[in-house]
């Protein structure tokens, strides 16, 4: 709120002057006491100014009895996993209710470091949709891969100032928070400082363990992963998100562990979306209405996905629909089975009907994170795998997830023990090439479960430091795949027999691009049915997301960097040959 | 939180160090959850470190598996209505288990202006109750009468920057709000600029007139009369304090607005408790055992006590027994018939036990607040009241509260015309004295109802300006009575025949004093029994805070001021000769 803002709102509240917009006839839902009641909606200068009363407005809208719910808010969520820019994200997002997101740009600033908070900044601040970052605080995730950037404590200063960053991003790095690391506690100084808010992910982590990093005020946790698990977070004071990301989920797990006495600390988000998700099922209100159809109170939901977030990122501008918060908000006929928006309002203004867009927003021209491709020394040669033994260790793949399992295989090798494809077994090459500094450090292992008959994918991104990942049956056809991202600026991309089958271009950072959410659904459609008739990539798996985790050195159990293969569980490279 | 203190507690909590307390075998209630848990409960630094785990603490202290339940915060109050100063009010509220009040300092700004601010902020800080303060935003009250300063929005400036204050004290001006008043919103800017909140205060405002108001982003509400009226302004985005104070109390009434749905937008204050509430019943713990008494779910009672204000307020550290949080709590046998403190930790010290301090709190001395007594022109003369007719407008006392109705009565007058006491009537002459700037202001009038026989009961609280006021039988008495608070430096008296019957001297501001609360219980006791013995005052009044609401010329119907008789239902001053 500001003096101009409180004056001009009162003046319309008092008839003094003219509102923008009245919606008549809405049943608004009320999130502080959970239920909703019948009346005109009046909107000034974005804001919302009360309701009924007789005022004037010179627009009306009519509800017709129709629900009127607050937009809503995604409380952790990488846009890049969107492949969107952010003006296309918020042309993506907007038509499902989504009015506010807070997002973590890990994943560009892993490859392009503070000129990816810069740009995402840039990018986001003219559009429908509110986007706040939270400054990422693992960069790099981790020691065993050669990422874009090292973000440090002094790197938080440029940036914790701002009103749109609402604190330190995710604190993936438990053993540092538990170690009391230096470093680690420089960064959550930032934001004890500036009064500002840490977010938290700790998979599976309880009892005094979990005390030891809940300690250092560390705030919410999207990781839980059963009741029992959120029912603890909660109890020590953690904010729980309930997720539906495309390769993570757990709001149906998560559900449970909500009830009358706890819900305001729950919060909805969905982390890792992917174009696909949203296009086929929505966004955050995907989330929402898995939750109503599990039997959740549909009030509660909305309360959720409302009032919680703006309570715990200090939004009070939002979140609700009362007088001097932001007109964001959506008409949907019933709340009852779920959340569809029908027409969507931010800041008053009708933004999204019929989940159409009804103006595309205000578009950035990205800069400093193009074609970030700074490959060095990568040739056909890099991809061969000598190996010392017939039996070597490869990924294997477990569909539906993100973590893999380790299998002991057996191997043809040529005359001088390289590796030899043999189309009998489900077993491929799987190579990262560094992208960022050029190193000239390439690695390559094996992989099983891909399916992969002939061909190679390849894509740049690739979790968390977003290397070149690529795989497949022969050196050509990979060569031929990695130089073509090099080439085009990153993105993903398939060959086989020589010839590029499709590309998916990636142009900002490798990871996102400025087409629109429906082109770049139409696009992995077709990848994806290539990947799978042509190249005959396994049917229970995503061609492409699956080969992005393959390189996440912090999800167990065998995984791939840029310098080897590293086994998660004991937490050191290892051998292929056994 | 900061770096040492994250470094320290994160190091307790993974025994690399030695924790400073365990409360053993503690049944910890859990406000986030509305349930409670058995364990041991570890503290370092002053902060809780975590639950079990076998850690190492060199003090140990046995719950017996006792509840061990967050110290209570008062979400609203008025410490000058205590007659204590902090440090006193401190040794008086800490061991009914409050651990942080939230005041708002408007009593003493009245009379000493910023010096108020100063002192109380001085005088409260190294004190085991945390005292956080609202800046007044209503001084004077009223232009009707003239109080010892004027504060502006530039005056705030000085203050708002300090963490231990919180924002803005509750708006009583609602024509000011709703009238877009330069001088009111410069004052809401200051909140609105420094991100802090404002306190509201708005009795009987419904509908699109409520919407004016809160429209301004006014958060809090402590007046709400009814059940639907508190659900209105929940609705409308506010938080609703269930008030437990010694003339206004609003828990029984406001209770039945709290339901499942909606219990996290409500909180407890006191806003005015008088001493022998303080002694006889308790501070915020006796309206959170109302509300239990009356069935409310205790685990609900106490979040909103402790977890609500703190998010409310943004008082992250503390509200909950949880890793990180300030180490404020009380054990109590049971929950489930009130809340009743037996040792109470602050920092994790044992500061009260068994209802008695352990250590008195740090005494301030009081500085520029002192002896505020500006009165000029005074004299016998004074008091003298001539009327017009036999037929005079007197204030008439409603027994229990804070209102008063207009009486006509037939008066006596002398041969001059003025007034003559009759020892038939119940009717009495008040007078009220400008003490703050010399002016020489008095005015006189009549009152009914109050019972006194003869002599004269003086006070310098006179909510709120805190004049001096006088009432009594006879000019002698009374212009002693006021003499005596003058020379004393303000308190209350009562004079009988020309001799001093008693005096409880509040040398601070006229309004509050360093003699322990049991001092000043006691004293008033003895004061009441003479003033009901001796003078005869009604038996169902308080005599003196009766006569302090008698000068409140917001509160309907005929107050006095030091500048005539006020009508509050039409605004303006009124003749007595009818």
């Amino acid at each position: 709120m500001n003096k101009i803002l409180a004056k001009s709102l009162i003046d319309a509240s008092e008839k003094r002057c003219i509102c923008d917009l009245v919606i008549k006839n809405a049943n608004v839902v009320d999130v502080y006491n959970k239920d909703s009641f019948l009346a005109d909606v009046y909107v000034k200068d974005g804001y919302i100014v009360g309701f009924n009363g007789d005022r004037k407005a010179s627009r009306e809208y009519d509800a017709n009895g129709r629900f009127l719910v607050p937009a809503l808010i995604d409380a952790h969520c990488h846009i890049e996993s969107s492949h969107l820019s952010p003006s296309e994200f918020s042309d993506a997002v907007v038509p499902n209710g989504t009015g506010t997101v807070i997002a973590d740009p890990h994943e560009i600033c892993n490859v392009t470091g503070l000129d990816g908070m810069r740009y995402m900044l840039k990018a986001s601040e003219n559009i429908p949709l509110s986007v706040f970052l939270m400054f990422p605080s693992c960069v790099p995730a981790t020691p065993f891969e050669h990422a874009g950037a090292v973000l440090n404590a002094e790197d938080v200063e440029e940036f914790i100032h701002s009103e749109r960053v609402l604190g330190l991003g995710e604190m993936m790095n438990y053993p540092g928070v538990a170690g009391a690391d230096d470093a680690v506690l420089d960064k959550l100084s930032k934001a004890y400082e500036n009064k500002k808010i840490i977010d938290g992910h700790v998979p599976s982590i309880s009892g005094a363990s979990l005390d030891s990093y809940v300690v250092a005020d560390i705030k919410t946790d999207h990781e839980c992963e059963n009741a029992d698990e959120a029912r603890e977070k909660i109890r020590k004071g953690m904010y729980v998100m309930l997720r539906q990301g495309t390769a993570c989920q757990n709001v149906l797990t998560n559900v449970k562990a909500v009830n009358a006495k706890n819900y305001m600390r729950f919060l909805f988000c969905t982390d890792d979306r992917q174009p696909q998700s949203i296009t086929r099922e929505g966004h955050v209100n995907y989330g929402v209405s898995l939750a109503i159809r599990d039997g959740l109170d549909p009030y509660i939901a909305i309360s959720m996905a409302t009032l919680n977030p703006s309570i715990c990122y200090g939004l009070e501008d939002r979140g609700a629909i009362a007088p001097g918060k932001r007109a964001d908000f959506f008409l949907t006929d019933d709340i009852s089975k779920g959340l569809k928006a029908d027409e969507v309002f931010l800041l008053g203004n009708l933004v999204a009907k019929g989940g159409k867009i009804i103006e595309k927003a205000e578009h950035v021209k990205a800069f400093n994170v193009s074609g970030r491709m700074d490959v060095k020394g990568f040739s056909i040669k890099s991809l061969e795998l000598p190996l010392k033994t017939d039996k070597a260790r490869a990924i294997e793949i477990i569909a539906g997830g993100v973590v893999t399992k380790e299998a002991i295989v057996s191997v043809n090798r040529d005359e001088n023990g390289n590796w030899l494809y043999n189309d009998k077994e489900d077993v491929l090459k799987i190579a990262v090439i560094e992208r960022h500094h050029g190193t000239g450090l390439s690695s390559v292992a094996l992989i099983k479960g891909y399916g992969l008959k002939g061909g190679a994918v390849a894509t740049s991104i690739a979790h968390d430091s977003h290397n070149i990942i690529v795989v497949g049956s022969n050196d050509d056809d990979m060569a031929l795949a990695v130089n073509k991202l090099v080439s085009c600026g990153g993105g993903i991309t398939m060959f086989k027999d020589g010839r590029e089958l499709m590309t998916h271009p990636l142009e900002i950072a490798g990871l996102m691009t400025d087409s629109t959410l429906n082109e770049v659904t139409s696009c992995l459609d077709s990848m994806s049915r290539i990947a799978k008739i042509e190249l005959q990539v396994s049917e229970d798996i995503d061609p492409f997301m699956t080969l992005s985790f393959m390189a996440l050195p912090v999800i167990p159990k065998l995984k791939i960097t840029d310098s080897g293969l590293f086994d998660v569980s004991s937490f050191c490279f290892v051998d292929i040959s056994v």
